[in-house]
């Protein structure tokens, strides 16, 4: 069979209406409105649409989509890199056109909100949207409370159930990270949107968890018989997680300065990665089991001594083969600034799978290389029978699920050398989405929209989800809070500080991999 | 690290004459004399070497010399494939011509082993050659015993033992295939080289065992920490092992008359590939030590029944474009002959790690590849918790370990498609030694010839083995010689007869792996 044989297409979405706060911000022009043109490009969204876009900037309808249309085929938009659309198709761009329009309002006044409940009122008649509203707060997170109060308030967010407690129509409210900034705020806001929420209602979206590979870690270790059976203490030595990027802070300084890379990576993107990589077979595929089973490994995860912490800033430097600031040098960030741009730590999960064996990662701004993959390093062998190997010659076996810039897995093991004498070498083998999948543009963002408007929670994070992982991280941000550190602590355009090596160096002389070589379309 | 960055160079082999019964065969021009060849150009044949002719023709050193130069020259030799000698390198050939005599004789005559003594008498004293021979019985296999008998007559094959019981100086016989016609046979051979012979003077050469890639089983199987936990009855399904041919019967229909495919493959080749994929983890990788784990493995196979096993005989059709004639129409082949050409058993092992799980193995000539591999196929994924995925749409994993024509290891597993929905694909990824590593030409052979010289018996079977391999099959012969065959029962340039699938179909649905494509070259 070939690799493709059994792919199927999907339906459309339910009838509904989109209301997106934060209209003309560049969330919604970088990745909302051109995920729901790959929706339309691909007939997943309903014809019963409506995108209502809600800012305080004085826009008629036809400006707004004039402006976003611009910026889409003029691609001045700074498109992630999942966001590469080949040309802007005009019928397709009609078809979803007709179906926006824009309402001026400031949505921290509840005139806005009454503004826009008419204005649903109407559409639902006009449009036969069935009720279904989807609210999308692609506002900075400080609103998020005050947006829920508000359509609470209203009435717009009361649901209507059937006979079966199912939602006759559905009312959905989407936010963006971060979803509070430790144990406290995450648990202050999970409260206040409690308040006029079920959790089925709530979609913590996090771009990262759209990827294909990620969802295909749970595709990879539990579709096949072979890999399952030593996916646990026994055979696995540890596990290293790399999320590496070469941008600098960019234009995000305000975000960043108020965040740093634990807070921007650690509870949220890397945990999920950890919990791919952990969780126990899931009762089924649906969101309940997994986010229980990813709730479970949570749980067995102790808290991060400070010690088993390590933060960096990044100096000068060359990256990419071109000369960068340092980060007390970026604009709008303090010169003195404490904030940590990498951070590597070690995780433990205290269950019956992964007592004794180490998570570590790492993610950091201005390295050597964008990266993110899953490095799983085996045991070695327990003996080396080998004539004129001596054991410590044996080397670890590691399974590598790569995940940026190419999704693929690998496999390294020793074999035999040619020639006459029982002699190892360490080779590998590759197996490379690309070559066997056609690319599909924007597909991670895509895919939690229509999840969203499908109700599949399987890929959004759930209230006591982010409660734990912020509980697990939370010493760590205390003592950070409490010292000042000696930074900027490593180059640019490197792999992060030496403490991050000496993290591992201490566990019985383990290392890092190396980073991946840069490909040479970075 | 680089993948030869392990290898080493072996030192040369302790000085010694090489005495060739057969030198002006088949065998000497198109095996032994280029090994020797190789081994002097990798320095590693010692400087007191001699290589002493013997056969009937009426020849001078220079002309038997000349003869093989002009043969291997012009590449008139019909080599294997494994020897892809580039080009003689003159030098190179002087040293070794100057080590070689010629010496007419009847081997089943004392008066030339009486002749031969007082040669190997003056070469000691002349070449300091230690009193170390190694006696090469490239003649066919009814003049093993004869020659064996004589040379013990002679007291060509005494060993002076030290105090330790180490040789001071060592004799050693090598014989080539067959190792006897059945078991009876097979135990009558052993007899009567174990009147003369202990059982570490006796190398029985078996060309298959020198290839590199089955060398490599076992360095695979046992220098990764991740495929040995795996590696047994909980987590393998079944094992199919498949040597397919293109060629038919050649030139060698006197032999394969009075062969077949059963007799001519399975008891030595196949069964060597089925003790590499079963065996336990040697004590270490000494010769004793794996051939004790070897002999274990077949003590603990059962006989085959008649009905685990299949035969065919090839009829017309068309090899890589070519039309081919039917076996019974091969020159000398009797045009009524009931000699297999296709074989397809069923093996059982039944100890701890294997009970329960069948080895399938096949082999045939006028095959539509040429091609030797090992496939573990592994226990599906207990059960499918993907949305729209019935169990029975999960496919088991497969490890196939090629030997011919490329060495290589690929693995095939399952993974998430690219998209939206959560739907499976088989994909595979592979290594490929021609990647990793240089070729070397007729590593094989040349690998046996070091081995016999530095006495290492690793690659060589054992009196026991031998006879164990013999008895599992023996019911099959029995049954065969008793019942005439429908043949010819398939056409050449397919996948062998029908009763070969039916022989897996009806063990639960099991199918062979359809042969790999024909490669280019081929």
């Amino acid at each position: 069979m070939t690799a493709t044989a059994r792919h199927g297409q999907r339906p459309p979405a339910p009838p509904c209406v989109m209301v997106l706060f934060g209209a003309s911000g560049d969330l919604t022009a970088r990745l909302v409105v051109p995920s729901l043109y790959n929706l339309c490009r691909t007939h997943a969204l309903p014809d019963d649409f409506l995108l209502i876009g809600i800012s305080r900037s004085d826009l008629t309808s036809k400006q707004w989509i004039d402006g976003l249309y611009d910026m889409i085929k003029s691609q001045t938009v700074t498109v992630s890199s999942e966001f590469s659309q080949t040309s802007l198709h005009e019928p397709i761009w009609d078809w979803l056109s007709s179906r926006m329009i824009y309402m001026k309002g400031d949505f921290t006044k509840s005139e806005t909100h009454e503004e826009l409940k008419a204005l649903l009122d109407t559409s639902e008649t006009q449009r036969k949207t069935g009720g279904n509203v989807l609210f999308y707060l692609a506002t900075v997170d400080r609103y998020f409370s005050t947006i829920v109060e508000h359509l609470g308030q209203t009435g717009l967010l009361d649901e209507n159930k059937n006979t079966n407690g199912e939602a006759a129509r559905w009312r959905r409210v989407v936010i963006e990270k971060p979803f509070g900034h430790d144990v406290n705020s995450a648990h202050d806001l999970n409260k206040s949107l409690a308040r006029h929420l079920t959790e089925s209602q709530i979609f913590r979206i996090d771009h990262f968890l759209g990827k294909n590979a990620v969802q295909s870690i749970l595709a990879f270790r539990f579709a096949n018989g072979l890999f399952e059976p030593i996916w646990n203490r026994d055979r696995i030595d540890h596990v290293q997680i790399t999320v590496s990027e070469t941008v600098g802070v960019e234009d995000r300084a305000d975000f960043y300065e108020a965040t740093g890379a634990l807070r921007d990576m650690v509870p949220s993107h890397i945990c999920s990665l950890i919990a791919m990589v952990a969780l126990e077979p899931p009762v089924g595929f649906d969101a309940s089991s997994i986010r229980d089973k990813m709730f479970d490994v949570f749980t067995a995860m102790p808290t991060v001594s400070p010690e088993h912490a390590v933060r960096g800033q990044y100096g000068s430097g060359t990256v990419l083969g071109h000369p960068v600031k340092p980060y007390r040098d970026e604009p709008k960030v303090d010169p003195s600034s404490n904030v940590e741009t990498f951070v590597a730590m070690r995780f433990e999960i205290d269950n019956w799978r992964w007592a004794g064996v180490p998570f570590y990662i790492r993610t950091g701004k201005h390295m050597a290389v964008r990266s993110t993959e899953i490095a799983i390093c085996f045991r070695k062998a327990p003996y080396a029978a080998f004539q004129e190997a001596p054991v410590d010659s044996l080397r670890p076996n590691w399974l590598v699920l790569s995940i940026t810039p190419d999704e693929g897995i690998s496999l390294q093991f020793d074999v035999k050398q040619r020639g006459p004498a029982m002699e190892l070498a360490t080779v590998k083998m590759d197996f490379h989405y690309e070559e066997w999948f056609p690319k599909e543009p924007n597909v991670g963002y895509e895919v939690l929209l229509y999840d969203i408007m499908t109700g599949d929670q399987t890929l959004f994070m759930r209230a006591d989800i982010i409660q734990q992982t912020w509980r697990i991280v939370q010493p760590v941000l205390d003592a950070w809070a409490r010292e000042k550190a000696a930074f900027p602590d490593h180059q640019s355009g490197g792999a992060g500080p030496a403490a991050a090596d000496a993290l591992l160096a201490r566990d019985g002389n383990r290392a890092w991999r190396p980073l991946p070589a840069v490909k040479k379309q970075e």
